[in-house]
């Protein structure tokens, strides 16, 4: 059995949290949160602490905290050793501290407050900087989700790029749409069965098959008449990204 | 029964005469088709015919061609009189025929060649020029679509323009999601959980309000970090979204 320790308590940190609690093999021996949490909406059992000096003995500590306060937060730990991780996409494994053996363990999903998932489909992925350890976390990553990624540093920076623009990006461009259907007086409700079938088709097509619309046929007239629609960013937005479909057949 | 005759082979045609077969209360006579169509994967059984001059009498005609065409075709044909529809979410009623009483028919869906749907999920914009046939159009798509929205000409070329940015811009995004991927040697894969769920979430969240990353939060670190990793068409995109993201906030 693996022990774990897991230091914060955002929304990454409860759903892990939450899926370590349920997973079998894995002894989940304590969490550390400095302030009060979003623990209300998972009834979570594993004992807590506020005083980061009285971290129990583990195999893994994972640091689930925002990113700008990891590097620091690790450095202030009184632990003289073990393996310790982040969950963070844009962080580096270097900016850990390096007294301890040092990976990462990066839940790809956009976690939201107060909604449980099934974490068995939520891809993780993971580094370390010793073989050894790889194998660990291999392991415990396995423990929670079915999909389990080696990614180096660089790998993960990419992939939390990807993840703005397919994920952050995608979102925007609902909103947009949203803001059209409301300044037109009908309802959004009408555009969430494509905007589903648009991401479900990515099971069978890749995206760039599935590319339909007036700038994959490259129609003029209709990008025209729908620029003529629209002003400020969405007109902007509208041409870029029309020219890079254009572009990109 | 309402009797209907489609005009079409493409794939809105297609889709729509496998969805009039398997609809109760509608008299599916006849199919016009100019060429050789796409069938083959949806073993239709209704009557098909090559020549224009030989359409039957029904209380809808079903024009699904491409925009371009749709002025011109309906003025070609020889019927006298009838309602004419066409499928089109960016054509105005007022360029079909005017020596028939007319509607429009659009149904708002990406789609595919050889996958079928179920038509009950895909919501039907409808609008005519007179109100006793809003009353059949009412009928006819409530037969096929439990969502049925009634949106005058100006209205339904804002849904297109919405349709836009909420599926052809956002499958875009997953496109240029998946080049950053495949120039960094790990799967595509690894995103389409976080894309089902972008998609899933609308459900119950506002996408304005399941807006995250790092313009969400107005990291201009992290935005800086990311851009700098970019080129071309991708850094100008992500800077545009950013900076739409930020002032939408």
């Amino acid at each position: 059995m693996i022990k774990v320790v897991l230091l914060g308590a955002g929304n990454v940190a409860v759903h892990l949290a939450k899926a370590f609690e349920q997973a079998k093999n894995i002894d989940f021996v304590q969490r550390y949160s400095r302030n009060d949490d979003n623990d209300i909406y998972f009834n979570l059992e594993t004992p807590k602490i506020n005083n980061v000096n009285n971290l129990a003995v583990a195999d893994v500590y994972i640091i689930a905290i925002s990113d700008d306060s990891i590097s620091k937060f690790s450095y202030s730990l009184s632990l003289t050793e073990g393996l310790l991780v982040h969950t963070s996409g844009s962080v580096s494994l270097k900016e850990l501290s390096d007294k301890f053996r040092r990976g990462v363990f990066y839940p790809l999903q956009s976690f939201s407050k107060n909604i449980e998932l099934d974490f068995n489909n939520v891809p993780v992925a993971i580094e370390t900087e010793f073989d050894k350890d790889s194998i660990v976390l291999n392991e415990l990553a396995s423990s929670i989700s079915n999909y389990v990624y080696h990614l180096n540093s660089i790998q993960r920076e990419k992939l939390h790029i990807a993840a703005v623009f397919a994920n952050n990006f995608s979102n925007h461009m609902f909103s947009l749409a949203k803001n059209i259907c409301d300044e037109n007086n009908f309802s959004f409700d009408i555009l969430k069965p494509l905007i589903l079938e648009t991401a479900n088709k990515l099971n069978y097509l890749d995206p760039k098959e599935a590319q339909t619309g007036p700038a994959a046929r490259n129609d003029k007239k209709i990008i025209q008449k729908h620029l003529s629609h629209l002003s400020n960013k969405k007109k902007e937005i509208y041409k870029l990204i029309s020219e890079s479909i254009v572009e990109s057949d």
